[in-house]
């Protein structure tokens, strides 16, 4: 197939089939990171910039790596210390930028939505890395890139996402990607972070963490976003752990084989108690390392599709 | 002709034949900016040092560019935070960097002849990039290379700049360059922001918006900056922007085809309705883009002569 | 010989042979920083990470520099504003960073140990760039290195340490290497920084400037650390540099060549008047020069040593 999208906003905007074909070039260029030269000049003498409204260590990272590796020149805008708070609007910050003949930006934002409108005011390339509760997409490919690489395939697996369901752009697009894919998603969570209406996405909310855990090939706790919620009615974190933690009777739920996912940073003790973080049943460090591998295939691929001028 | 000058100071330190020597020299450098691959190795094994003792996200960013596309090593050295903090002197603090082996700084920094004070203390190649509220070098090089590619020449234009005159260190470097080149310049602003001694400039005080417009190639706004007064006769925002601020009415008394200029970032509303910052007539983003250019000839032209020393 | 360390976490840990084999190694590398073209490319393609989990300009930006001149990728992971923030742990914030297929980490920390630590959790190499009031050993081998082009050698030279050794890992990674290549050290300072237990290192504690002086070829001035005293006994600042401060005086009971180092920032008029910190016998930016040099040379010497997987 031929990948025609010249910006990566969310999965809801991507077919099955596109999904696939992201996956599969980011297993081919994995390879790159394992070599003793992790460097191929594929994006040499293009501009990457990570323009960062919300800061991220972790994920500008990743990206700065990936672009890195692809020989682009990655160039770190820090956008809380910058113009915007001299009263200059969004849109004139990345048409400056961008007038600098940037050839991708990696957003992250903390409104829902603001990735897109950047997107549509934009020439240059643009990859959603987390926009308020809405979407983060290289996440959820990342996820089930993982996700690929233990169970060979998507459909008909069973999946349990648990924890701040409501507020997780990590949840939401894996809820978009799964659901395209023909995985069964079970939803638990507490009541105040589980919302009704995320019936919508076709996938089961469970009223107990058996109910969600029960026969699972799959187990993806989320982070607590205490930054993100304003709800009072919160459990406080050693209720959490109690109720809404993965535990080992929990998981004897699972199948034998269930792999357990978490986005980081984990809060131990609170999402996951150490010998489930640390054990054999835990991806969570090829996660990380697959982020590198999907973000380098993003890259890549919207490199390769210019905006009509 | 050959550039021997070894920093770039100010507009004040160049000749008539220097500036037009930098512009042209841009002007050739900004056809790799719209290449598939943007990047020459001309300054391969350089490290060029951004020395910012004042934050700026923006013109740090445009140098970090230019210094990346001609394949320098750009190292960001945020002062602010460093060891100067810590009661080292300034000349202490570049004489470390310029012990690592540094070709050339990039300073900006908050007193007026910091820079110069550095420049004579280094044996690296300095680039002024703003101090104080004395020059803004490569901004008015910048401007002037906006003007040219769109009236073809500078002799006997009409220039006005419009705003805080007194504070900016971008109408400074302008003064300097244009009364070089022949551009009749008008200043307009509030009076508490316009000094009388800028007279020495050879430029014309006005003392209505309708004066300095009037049949102008070009019209400079300048940037309200909040940071720098000190004055309490100051116009609220909302005065400033009815007083002082462009409006198409104002704007009819220009030429048919004079260009709107900014240093940005804009205060939308106030120097400028939106109308006028995204009409046709507009070069914003031009500057901005050009401004990679001049940044890119800068740093290669003073790269090729080195201090005594 | 060869070098077989995949960490260096400080001088306690090295041989003589491998402490001068690393000044060696920098001796032919600080060519490369004299050159036009200051790059090879020994380190193409590999990741080296600055891990600061306390802030540091100056030892980042040397470290960074010398990754560039190998041609390394070097990515900044500015630690306080990270994930460690959101409640991670430290080794979980080490363990994704190496999952993204870092080669080396550059680790400064707050805590004595904490470096060692990540050290023994890692896959990647580690290199100490200051781990509390431990060691700071790539600062003790620029002061030897330079140490060695001044007096041709080590053994039987009189180094004179001075001022708080109790807070500096400076001190105690001098003292380590120091010791091991029969260098006759004598330490003087406030009694409130001076511990008597620092007798184990085999060096002498002197109860006056002078009796530390006498004969010395080199004359080691340390910074006062006021982040790190806890102590309420000390010397004001003006108290410090009469009784504490280097001066003339106290100078001419040195050799008539005797070298003058101090690791910076310098607090001149403290530790050091102007007159002797600018003098010929100054060696300080040579230090700072040499400090890139030994940089590339541990850099270098550790990439070639992977660990048992």
């Amino acid at each position: 197939m031929s990948f025609t999208k010249t910006d990566l906003l969310g999965l809801k905007d991507l077919s099955k089939e596109e999904i696939l074909f992201i996956i599969e070039t980011a297993e081919k260029l994995k390879e790159i990171n394992g070599r003793d030269v992790k460097k191929v000049p594929t994006l040499k003498g293009k501009t990457v910039v990570n323009l960062f409204f919300e800061p991220s260590t972790r994920t500008r990272t990743s990206f700065e790596i990936a672009g890195k590796r692809l020989s682009a020149d990655t160039i770190n805008f820090s956008a809380s210390s910058s113009s915007t708070s001299k009263g200059e609007t969004l849109i004139d910050t990345v048409k400056n930028i961008e007038a600098m003949h940037s050839d991708i930006f990696v957003v992250r934002h903390a409104f829902s939505g603001s990735v897109k409108f950047i997107a549509e005011n934009t020439k240059a390339n643009v990859v959603n890395a987390g926009d308020g509760t809405n979407e983060h997409p290289t996440q959820a490919l990342l996820d089930l890139m993982t996700i690929k690489e233990h169970k060979g395939g998507f459909e008909g697996l069973n999946v349990a996402i648990m924890g701040d369901i409501e507020h997780s752009r990590v949840a939401r697009s894996n809820l978009w990607g799964m659901s395209k894919l023909g995985i069964n998603v079970r939803l638990f969570g507490p009541k105040t972070m589980l919302p009704e209406h995320f019936k919508h996405f076709n996938c089961k909310i469970c009223s107990s963490m058996e109910e969600a855990v029960e026969n699972a090939d799959v187990i993806m706790m989320l982070r607590i976003q205490r930054e993100r919620q304003s709800n009072l009615l919160l459990p406080s974190l050693r209720e959490y752990s109690k109720f809404f933690g993965l535990n080992k009777r929990a998981l004897s739920l699972a199948k034998k084989d269930a792999i357990i996912m978490h986005p980081g940073p984990i809060n131990r003790g609170v999402e996951l108690p150490s010998i489930l973080a640390d054990s054999k049943q835990s991806v969570i460090l090829e996660q990380v390392e697959n982020g590198v591998a999907i973000r380098m295939a993003v890259l890549y691929l919207l490199s390769l599709n210019k905006k009509e001028g």
